[in-house]
């Protein structure tokens, strides 16, 4: 199996850091790049063509998170949507006056554990006077409920996936309880939408981002899903696209890849979803035979099924990877790479210095096959002698 | 000339609305949207990649604009980087302490003809409590720079080229007098990039934006000139991408293509400028001599060169464009398009409704031909006495 013609790329298991855009994405783009460049707010021919695009492409997305189309709201990416929907939420409270001024309904929760997207506006609130409460998580990098405040909640915000261990956190019970304590729920589930079943009706939640670039669409396209009645304000303000919620020209050709992307999942979630932890267990199963002392990071239960974080206590994840060529990974979020500075999730979660320096996450895709595997198995186990 | 097989499509004549996509501009982008699908902020060999093609789009971008790449920030568009422009540097003015509650520096100048793009956040800004000056403007189109205050100037923004008219505004004088009085000055350059020359020293400019799509690069992709040492901050947060002043994973296929429109731009320019205007001139020739009363709202001295409003009197410019099947425009701003009240930009002209409500802009492409202008003048000749 050594003798396929790509052999000489190196495998990629960076996955959770950006998928390949998938060939059927690319190919239902290209009209969009070339023949049919309208401006969906003009009423030209071509502007009504794109318009209808760009109406289909959100039925897709929302089929595949269980929303109406009008619950879609199309943004630059996830980190867009995240902000949009912790910013825009408690801007509108603030409005409405549940203001950091009042005594009452000014605490908002989140966890240790997110993304940037969310962490970093979540310091905002905090420098605007909300009372923001931050969750633990336990050992396996799980949300801990048990501190969530009963009451006089405003909003709160958890990722549905953890981008770095793939832990899949408990945003059902989560959302619950904010409900209870008078809160809107927002999850960012740009790390979960394609790689399990996400239903935003089911999950109970109110908003919830999602990243083309996670799920074989292009990057910079993603969406948030706001459901009906939800008061929110806009980030960015201009003329009237998205229902004056995301204003400025509508990214046509991407708005389609993300729709066609969304198609694609969920008709192939389950496949791709059982073949690839199947080959991620093969995965740990080759490793943790070969290296003495390899730690397993990403939680045995409620885990992303493409996911696998490991380390070997005491040594550099970055080495390990720089002595495997024939793998291409990260030694965690993509966001802070090139820092040798341990993951805030890995703090969160109490490894120590040793563990936490020594992560390397290797995250399966789509078209990852039985053979990458093998040959990124072999590669690794040699880097982790080697080094040693 | 009426063989052409594609006479059958009407006469695209909605540039400033948004333009198709360059053939070069979208081979540039394929790569990126099927073989190079690296994160840049990943260091793996795929990110690495996209980083030095981020970079180099930078590059040719900063070159269109006279700027260094640094001074280079992309966004998903004009409408965010007008947003990022004029809330980033008053969020910042007012973290250094000229604040709406300071009695001095609280004033923020703008004109009566800016895209909703720029009159939405200074909306936002009044609401502030920042005390909002708009200039008005000539019949002509141009903005009167006489009201300016003299001092305790903040900031201004106003519009380089007016995307219904095409009237170029006198941004030059007006970043001298705001800087004499102590502001920063912005402009939005989204519909001037590319059609004239511009330049961010020779104008005299803190900030400057530009957008893709009317550029011959695609819908949603467009950056921000920040000259060196302007103090503002990010109006989206997250991770640290564009230097933390736009954070979320790049748009690289968009960028690329955003940086490739930019050289063609650069190395047509002065061609394209000369023949669209003879175009322009002669299709204005045509409908003039042959529609009596006929107005041309754009001003005969400092208009984009591609650029013609023009206004029966009395009669709907949307019924005129029904008429006409074989062009495709706009009635007035794509923004507004569907609406029929009169633009906002005529109405500060001092247009009565009969004037503004018959506005047809017709805007020229680089691919424009005189067959073209031909067909199109034809038709909507036809059109003007049918509806008569």
């Amino acid at each position: 199996m050594s003798s396929r013609p790509d052999d000489a790329r190196p495998v990629y298991l960076d996955h959770n850091g950006t998928t390949p855009v998938a060939p059927e994405v690319a190919e239902a783009m290209w009209p969009y790049l070339t023949e049919h460049c309208g401006n969906p707010s003009s009423a030209t021919a071509a502007g009504r063509l794109a318009r209808r695009a760009v109406d289909d492409a959100r039925e897709h997305v929302a089929a595949l998170i269980g929303a109406s189309a009008d619950e879609v709201t199309f943004t630059s990416g996830g980190t867009e949507a995240n902000n949009l929907a912790i910013r825009g939420v408690t801007a509108a409270l603030r409005r409405a006056g549940a203001s950091p001024a009042a005594d009452v309904s000014s605490t908002v929760v989140t966890s240790a554990v997110e993304h940037p997207a969310t962490s970093a506006p979540m310091t905002l609130l905090a420098g605007e006077g909300w009372d923001v409460v931050t969750l633990p998580v336990t050992r396996a990098g799980h949300v801990d409920l048990a501190p969530l405040p009963r009451d006089h909640v405003a909003f709160g915000s958890i990722i549905l996936a953890q981008n770095e261990t793939g832990a899949i956190q408990p945003v059902r019970e989560f959302a619950a309880s904010v409900h209870a304590a008078g809160g809107l729920v927002h999850t960012d589930a740009a790390q979960a939408v394609g790689k399990i079943g996400v239903d935003a009706d089911d999950l109970g939640v109110d908003l919830l981002s999602l990243a083309g670039h996670k799920l074989y669409a292009p990057k910079a396209v993603g969406a948030l899903y706001v459901r009906r009645g939800t008061r929110i304000e806009p980030l960015v303000v201009g003329a009237g696209q998205e229902r004056g919620l995301r204003p400025g020209t509508e990214n046509v050709a991407s708005i389609v890849g993300l729709g066609r992307a969304a198609q694609l999942a969920l008709s192939r979630l389950a496949d791709d979803a059982a073949r690839m932890m199947s080959l991620r267990d093969e995965l740990w199963r080759r490793l943790s035979t070969a290296v003495p002392g390899l730690v397993r990071l990403s939680p045995a239960q409620n885990c992303l099924p493409n996911t696998l974080m490991i380390s070997q206590p005491g040594r550099l994840g970055r080495e390990v990877l720089e002595a495997a060529p024939d793998v291409e990974a990260s030694t965690g979020s993509a966001c802070h790479a090139g820092i040798d500075s341990p993951a805030t999730t890995l703090v969160a979660m109490g490894c120590d210095d040793g563990v936490s320096l020594g992560a390397i996450r290797l995250t399966l895709g789509r078209a990852t096959t039985s053979a990458d595997i093998d040959r990124a198995a072999t590669s690794l186990v040699a880097a982790f002698r080697h080094v040693a």
